[in-house]
Formats: structure tokens, C-alpha cells, sequence
């Protein structure tokens, strides 16, 4: 009998949205054949990344074996999927395969980051296959809410594994293949060992929209506008961006793309032919000479980002645009769970322009990109596999998820990240648990999530930080007086006299009454005047600052 | 013709959801006599406030014209309405008037902080009425999320206002009155000048519902569950908790009440008498003894607070109980916009154990507690103001709440925080721009908003913060060599040797290098210092740290 096996190991994306980068293993125990699914991002926030840019899978367990590695696939151009590739490509040194449009942006990423474009390999969608070690490997079109998604067909030596990548069921996404069940029952028709299935939308109890159901709403809503009209959605969504413009070329308005990412996405569907039509595109200098009723603005920064065209609009001018009283702001979009209160602060800013805001509390104006809880079970059906391991989405998800296939009578398992899953048998089972991870790009550097950099961060951030400077002559007295420094404290507490001040008092009494033993030991003098000045600042302000103690010596 | 006028400033709750305080003003301009209708907190968070405790309003304005000042009023015991009056009264130092529940939870608060709980005076509803000053002030019953709230009829010689406070429409609210349209139109039948509104739901465009509709879904869901139930609301929704017990009470299950918030309010309850039954309670003491499929938990943390009840099962154990697969936790409960991440962090974490969670994505289990657009439009319609003034909202609601006004034909005005209108005529007019802001609770001292601390936080946040030491001979030469301490700063970057390494030697090459005239003049050095520390940082990290230069001298 073969010692042989597949493994499905999720570096990230399974027990969090985002960030996703799925490991298939196929050969002996510990000699596997690798791939990689998706090398994505997750974004950081204030109350647990301040300061970080972004924020990527570790990849330690992956570059410790990069020769076994052949290759990277991406599934599609969303952030979460892609975002990484460029940032650690290089400790992984193998070819990346995408589809065309997904290539493009790679290959754009790659060249920023001052990488090789050309290790981007564009692949051609199923039937066409792509041979990686003992895999196998198509992209079979499917739809989402970006083009040219690709669900992937993986064959090896213990069967057929079905890894979907992120969908939805859509019969007519605008932009892109649609959703064809046809062709997933023929590629299904051999049987299938895994689906390894999107699981974002699972508690979404009504079938999911398809795209072209918001032309209407979205066209009559922007031809009744009677000033200016400005949209925002994902740049990454060209139908949407799409489906935008013809409303507003319809209401007979000139369409001004804003914001970098929009220019960018609507210029690589343009160059990959994922776009043949698409209204005509004004600059937005242009833009200064046409009456405000007859202008419509599509703009980033649908979820408040605060650099983006949308946050700049909501400040003020933006590139000589700006939004009064009477025009009309739409959220073509859905604000992503943490993201409320910065969306939020944008429609106030609108408010206090005169600016009417539509969002999509409606459900007019926009559709989810991901397959709703039916939309899976549909799948499944379609799929019949032997197993349904959920990916990506958070705990909760993956269990939902599991449980939909499970009452349905197929084998299922919640894999979170860092458990290798053994898929050779007819039922999954857990192989290995694998240290994983956070990678945080901080500035230009990466470092990782429990190095304590950004705990540090978060103190500061809570409880101020108290510099304390104490000099030691050559005999280990104290020279002068200890010196305090506070950021971030409060000035004044309890005594109504300066913190600093009592600070420096109470160190200072402790200096002149220590014993020589403390005064010449550092780490029992750094101890003590840590102790002391948290001390007197939990007396006087109610809190204890992180310190940083300085002692400098003559000797 | 009288010189006198009536005036509305809001110093906190216009133009933001929470921390609500009104000033009513009546008499000649800046001699006004001065009532203050709710004196409320609003919550931190990590992007903003990073560190603090509680928000409030800074009332400076008002501490200045405290002999103008005749009495507070609180409308209802929301944390929002109420939880500054214990933080602020001794700025004030006027006597503190609200309705039994109501006051019974101002006076724990004032106790709690060491002032007289005796300031608290406890008022009768409508038609009793306080004389005070110039006004005539009466509780007007009125649903809402916590028993007794009063809507304000006040009376003045320019006329009668109505000061709603938070409300909806609830012919059954289950413990507190009913709204009644008949009382409402009484007391507007003499003509009301001016209706003072609650603003923070008029983007619901259905009717509200009651509260009484949610028993028969609570009641099947908990009668079904085959583990323990726990079940989470606003430990002041004391009808939901009502609701929830009997449902648990209903279904053969013991109650424990978990947190301290729901103990108090449901003993504020009995004490005052809103609540007069509510299914026997056991301790938690007690619970270890009855099996699992009888018990029913009711605990705090509905919106993910990390010290509340909710927060602690998640995480574990809390007070011997601990949740497990096959149980039930129930979000009887909206999560207000901010607090998605740690309210999800909830529900994977009770994923990770098993346990089912139910939210309100069905909207069985919850009900607002604010009138949504129509219940707006029938309070107009019920008082027919000359003017509506909306209150309570972002500046989103005020607008949006003003249109409706308008558009049946009443006057209306946007008047933010510190916008003192002039409501002596027929219509709103800006009487003067007040200077307002907020104050901090931060550990035990109060800081203003602008003082600078937390806006150093977030900095050091966001960037780290280096601290330099120089030391400097008598001669004002360096004396050693500068030293550099980093905190929540990476340690290596694009040189691979310690940033601290690098940044010693920049440091020490300037010193070495600088003249006299820089080496004496401590601005000077200073400036230098920092320049060179902050930029070795961003060539070697791609980062600016904050940073603290300290020369000490031994002159």
C-alpha cells in the first residue's frame, strides 16, 4: 500500500477573513511535493496593529521548504489573495501562475516591489492544465466580485481535489465568465475526493444576487440626481465600476475615474480584454469646464480609507473636485466589519456639505461577491465530493459550513490555520499542527506579530510612557538629580502639582536613601526606579505608564 | 416688547451619538437662567482615545455660569444621559432631579465618586412639575429601553417646549409605561413652541416594534436548546431581561444574573419598584449544582466590553461557569457601529468551544429602542410644533431629521453642539457659536480633548518612540557617546545590524562633528538630535519614530 498522501494545510484565511494562502502537499510524509493557493493580505487596525501597513501570513513553515515547493497559483486579483506574492516572493523563489487579468496585476506588484515581472506566468483556463510535480492543475472560471476568478481542478495520485477559491453563483456577472453548473458537474463527473470551499457568507440565509440585478435601481437613482454624482465601490469590482459608469453615461453625465486603484483596475481590464466596453473616461482636468449635473465621480476608498478619493472628497477638495450642497454620494459597497466608524465619519462630513449619501441599507444599490449559505449547498450538489473542507472565513464560518455539508451526508472538518489535514483516506483527518502566524510589513521592515514591537505599541498607547534618566558618577552615586520625560501622560493629577515634578521628588529620595548594592547593580536600580515612578503615577493620575529607565555611568 | 429670550444649546449629543447635554436658557441675553437636561458619557476607542476611560462634555461654558445655573435634569439612566453627572457635579453644584429608577441610579453613581447622593432629588411624572426659575418643568412618561424615562414639558414665558429624550413608540414596552398618544396630545393641545427630538433612528423607514414582540421567538428559541443558554442584552433593557428570565423560566431553567450591571439594574428595579415580578434568580453559587440543560445565564457584555461577563465565558470560565459544545448564547442585542470586531471575536471564540450563537441577522431577538422614521413623523404629528429641533444624532440624522420636519411644513434648524439657537420667534435662529469640545476621564484625572496626551499616544502608536541621552561634560563637550532606547520600534532593518547600533553612530558622528554654538545650545541639539535619530530610522525602517532627546548636563 502507498505511504503516499495529500495534505491541505491553511497558512492563513481559515479562522479569519483575509489573508489567505492554502498548502497542497502530495508525495511521503515529510517529502511532499508542494503548492501554494493564494498569498494574500489581512489589514491592520488601531486596536491591535497601530502603525502596521499590512499584514501577511507567516510563510516560515513554507520557506523552510521551499525545495519542495513548485509552484504559487493564485486565484484572483483581490487583496487578501494576491497582496503578499510581492512582498514574499522571494523567500519562496518559484513561478506564480494566474489567469490574465490576475497576472497583470501581479506583475505590477512584482515591479514596485523591484522584483521580476516575469516570474508572473499567465495560464490559460481549463481545459487547459498545468502540470506541477505529481499535481495537475486548471483554473476553471467562476464568478466573483473581480474578473477572472478561478476556481482550481487539482489532480494527484489520491484523487481530484476541487479548491474554489473565493465565488458566488452568478449567471450573469456583467464582467467576466458566469457561473456555468454545466461545466463544474462535467468536471465533477470523475468524482471528487475534497471541495475545498469559500465559507465568508455561509450564515447568508437567501440565495445570493447576481450583479445585473442593480442596473436599474443604480441608473434611476443617478438619472434623478439633480447635482453632481459621486459612486464608490472596490476598484477591484469592474462590473460594478462598470455598471456605475453606463448609469452615468446613460443620465448623459461625463464619468471621472478617481483614485489611483480605480484608473489602475479599469486599465488592466482594458489590457487583458476582460473590458472591451466601457463608457468614456474623462480626465479630471477636463472635468473643471462641464456643468456639475452633467459630471459623475467613481472614486476608491469605499470602506473610509482614509488617503482615499472618497475621505478626500468627504474633507474638501480632491483634485479640483468638490461636492456641495444638492449632490448625491453613493456607497455602491458594503462596509466590512471594523471599517464602520471611518465610513461613517465620511457620510457625516457629506452631511455637513449638504451632500445627500445613499448606502446600501436598501440592498439596492449593491450585491455581495460571495456565495450565501444556499448558493453553497448548491455547490455541494453539484460537486458531490467526498469531503467539503470550508476555507476562508473565521471560526464560525468554517463550523456553519461544516455543519451544511455534514447533515448532507458528506465528511467535513473545521481546518484552522496551522492544522495539516490529511485528505488520503475517505474521511479528512488532522496530520500535523504547524506553527503559523503573522508576518507585519512595518514601514520597510517585516517583523513578526509576537516580537513585541507592536505590544509595545499598544501600551504606549494605553498608558503613556515615562523616560526616567538617572546618572551614576565613577563611585556610583547618583550625579544631580533622576530626570522624567512623559509622552503621552497626563500632566497634572491629585496633588495639583506637576507629575513630573512629584516624579523626580519620589525618585530622587530613593536614590539618595539606596544602598550602595542597589546603586551599583542595574537591573535592581532600573527595577526600582521603574517600581517607583509607576508608583507615584498610579497615586497621582490613576495609571501606571510604561517606563523606560535609563541609567547612564561615569565609571 | 421683552428683551428676553429662550435658548437651546446643546454642549454634547448634537452631532454624535452619545454623551448628551442640553442647556435651556430663559431671560435677557447673557443673563439667561439655565437648566441642563442630561449630562451623559460617550466610550473611548483605540483609533481616537486611545487609553482613556470615559468621554464627557466639556462643560466649561456652563462652569462659568454656574450661578445661572437653576438644576440638572437626566431624562433616563443611559450611560449616555447619566454618566457624567457623578464626574461633573462639583462644577455645578446644583441639585440633580430625575424619576425614582432614574435617580436610584444616580445615587449609586455620586456615592461611587464620594459626592452627597442626597443632590439627587427624586420627581413625580406629569402633572407634577418643578418650579425653577423662570421654568416650569414636568417628567412626561415615555417608552424607551429602560424603565422611566420622561420626555420634558417645559414651559417658559416664550412657550412650551418639548425635550423628548431618547424614546420610541411602544404601546407594550413590557416594564416602564406605554407611550400615549392621548397624553402627548394633551399636553401639546395648549401649543408647543418648539419639539426637541431624538434623532438617532430616522434612517429606519418602517415602524418601530415593540417590545413585547419578542417573547414568543425568545421563548421557542430557549425552550428548544438542548445545553445551557446564556443570553446577552443591555443589562438596562430591564423588559429584555425580564423578557429573557421568564422565557428561561418558562422553559424549566434556573436564572443567574452574571455581571454586576445586571444585578444592580434588576435591584434598582425591585428597590424603586418598576419591576415588581421577575422569576426567581440563584446565585452563582448555586448553579454549579443543577445540570446544564437547566440553567439559563443572562450576563453583561452585549457589545464585547473584554472585562463583561459575555467577554469572560468566551474566554473561559467566569464565576465556575463555563460553556461548552452543544450550548446556546444568545445576542439579545444591536452591535453599535465600533464594536463589530470584539463582538465577533465573541463569537468565534464561543465557535472554537462548540457553542451555537444566535444573533440579531434574524431580527426576532431584538428590538430598538428609539423611534425609526414614521414614529418621528407621528410625534410631529401628535405635538404639531411651531419648530422641530432635532437631538441626539450625527450630524447625518439632525439633517436627515430636519427635512422631515420641513417637509410638513414645521421650521427646523441643524444645531450642533455649541450652536446656542435662539428659540424666541417663530422659527430657530443661531443666537452664537459656544466653544465646546470634550473632556477625558483618563485613570483618575480629567484632560481636555486638545491637551496633547492622547494625541502623543496615538503617535507613539503608530510610530514607536526612540528616547536619545546625551550626556555633556562640563564643558559642554559629550561626554560618551549617545544612547538610544527604542520601544515599540523594530530592531533591525535594511542594514541588518541593530537599529539601535546604527543610530548610536549617526548620533555620535554628529556630536562629534558639531560646533560649539550647537553643542551649547540646547534647542538646538535637541532639534538636530532628532532630525538625525528620525531619519536614520526611516532610511533603515521606512519609519519616523517619535522621539524624545534628552541632554543632560553636567554643568
Amino acid at each position: 500500500m502507498s505511504t503516499e498522501r495529500l495534505i491541505y494545510l491553511p497558512l492563513g484565511g481559515a479562522g479569519e477573513i483575509g489573508m489567505n494562502a492554502y498548502v497542497y502537499g502530495y508525495g511521503e510524509p515529510g517529502k511532499e511535493r508542494l503548492i501554494l493557493v493564494d498569498l494574500g493580505v489581512a489589514f491592520p487596525d488601531m486596536d491591535t496593529t497601530p502603525g502596521v501597513d499590512l499584514i501577511m501570513p507567516d510563510i516560515s513553515w513554507l520557506a523552510e521548504r521551499a525545495d519542495q515547493l513548485e509552484a504559487i497559483f493564485i486565484t484572483h486579483g483581490h487583496e487578501d489573495h494576491i497582496g503578499a506574492v510581492a512582498h514574499l516572493y522571494d523567500r519562496l523563489n518559484v513561478p506564480v501562475y494566474a489567469r490574465a487579468f490576475t497576472a497583470n496585476l501581479a506583475r505590477r506588484k512584482m515591479e514596485e516591489r523591484g522584483h521580476d515581472p516575469e516570474k508572473i506566468i499567465t495560464v490559460s483556463p481549463y481545459p487547459e492544465k498545468l502540470e506541477l510535480g505529481p499535481f495537475t492543475v486548471s483554473a476553471v472560471p467562476i464568478s466573483h466580485s473581480i474578473p477572472e476568478s478561478g476556481g482550481l481542478l487539482i489532480d494527484c495520485p489520491a484523487g481530484r481535489v476541487i479548491h474554489t477559491g473565493d465565488f458566488k453563483i452568478d449567471h450573469n456577472p456583467i464582467v467576466g465568465e458566469p457561473f456555468d453548473p454545466e461545466l463544474w458537474a462535467e468536471i465533477s463527473k470523475p468524482g471528487v475526493k475534497a471541495l475545498v470551499c469559500d465559507s465568508t457568507n455561509v450564515f447568508s440565509q437567501h440565495e445570493g444576487r447576481s450583479e445585473s440585478e442593480l442596473a436599474p435601481a443604480i441608473t434611476k437613482l443617478i438619472s434623478e440626481a439633480p447635482g453632481m454624482v459621486a459612486a464608490t465601490t472596490f476598484a477591484s469590482n469592474v462590473a460594478r465600476v462598470k455598471t456605475l459608469a453606463e448609469a452615468g453615461e446613460r443620465a448623459g453625465r461625463s464619468i471621472v475615474l478617481l483614485g489611483r486603484a480605480m484608473r489602475r483596475m479599469i486599465e488592466a481590464s482594458l489590457e487583458t480584454g476582460v473590458l472591451t466596453d466601457f463608457p468614456k473616461v474623462i480626465q479630471v482636468e477636463e472635468a473643471q469646464e462641464i456643468p456639475r449635473e452633467n459630471l459623475m465621480l467613481i472614486t476608491t476608498g469605499s470602506q473610509g480609507e482614509r488617503r482615499a478619493a472618497t475621505a478626500q472628497l468627504a474633507r474638501g477638495k480632491y483634485r479640483g473636485m468638490e461636492l456641495k450642497e444638492g449632490d448625491l454620494f453613493l456607497f455602491s459597497s458594503k462596509t466590512i466589519p471594523g471599517n464602520e466608524k471611518g465610513v461613517i465619519w465620511i457620510m457625516n462630513q457629506f452631511s455637513e456639505k449638504g451632500v445627500d449619501v445613499v448606502d446600501d441599507s436598501s440592498g439596492l444599490y449593491h450585491v455581495s461577491g460571495h456565495a450565501n449559505g444556499p448558493d453553497l449547498e448548491k455547490m455541494h450538489e453539484i460537486v458531490k465530493p467526498q469531503m467539503v473542507i470550508p476555507m476562508h472565513g473565521e471560526h464560525r464560518h468554517l463550523r456553519q459550513h461544516a455543519r451544511l455539508a455534514e447533515k448532507k451526508g458528506m465528511a467535513s472538518a473545521i481546518a484552522v490555520n496551522g492544522m495539516m489535514m490529511d485528505l488520503t483516506g475517505d474521511a479528512p483527518k488532522v496530520a500535523d499542527y504547524i506553527d503559523t502566524g503573522r508576518t507585519y510589513l512595518d514601514g520597510s521592515v517585516k517583523i513578526g506579530a509576537m516580537d513585541g514591537v507592536v505590544r509595545d505599541r499598544i501600551r504606549m498607547a494605553l498608558n503613556g510612557h515615562v523616560v526616567v534618566t538617572v546618572i551614576m558618577d565613577e563611585d556610583d552615586e547618583p550625579l544631580g538629580e533622576p530626570w522624567v520625560d512623559l509622552k503621552g501622560v497626563a500632566e497634572t493629577g491629585a496633588s495639583d502639582a506637576a507629575l513630573v515634578e512629584i516624579m523626580e521628588a519620589d525618585l530622587h529620595q530613593f536614590v539618595m536613601r539606596a544602598g550602595a548594592k542597589t546603586l551599583k547593580d542595574d537591573d535592581k536600580l532600573e527595577q526600582e526606579l521603574r517600581r517607583i515612578a509607576r508608583n507615584t503615577a498610579n497615586q497621582e493620575i490613576g495609571k501606571k505608564p510604561e517606563a523606560t529607565i535609563i541609567v547612564s555611568r561615569m565609571r
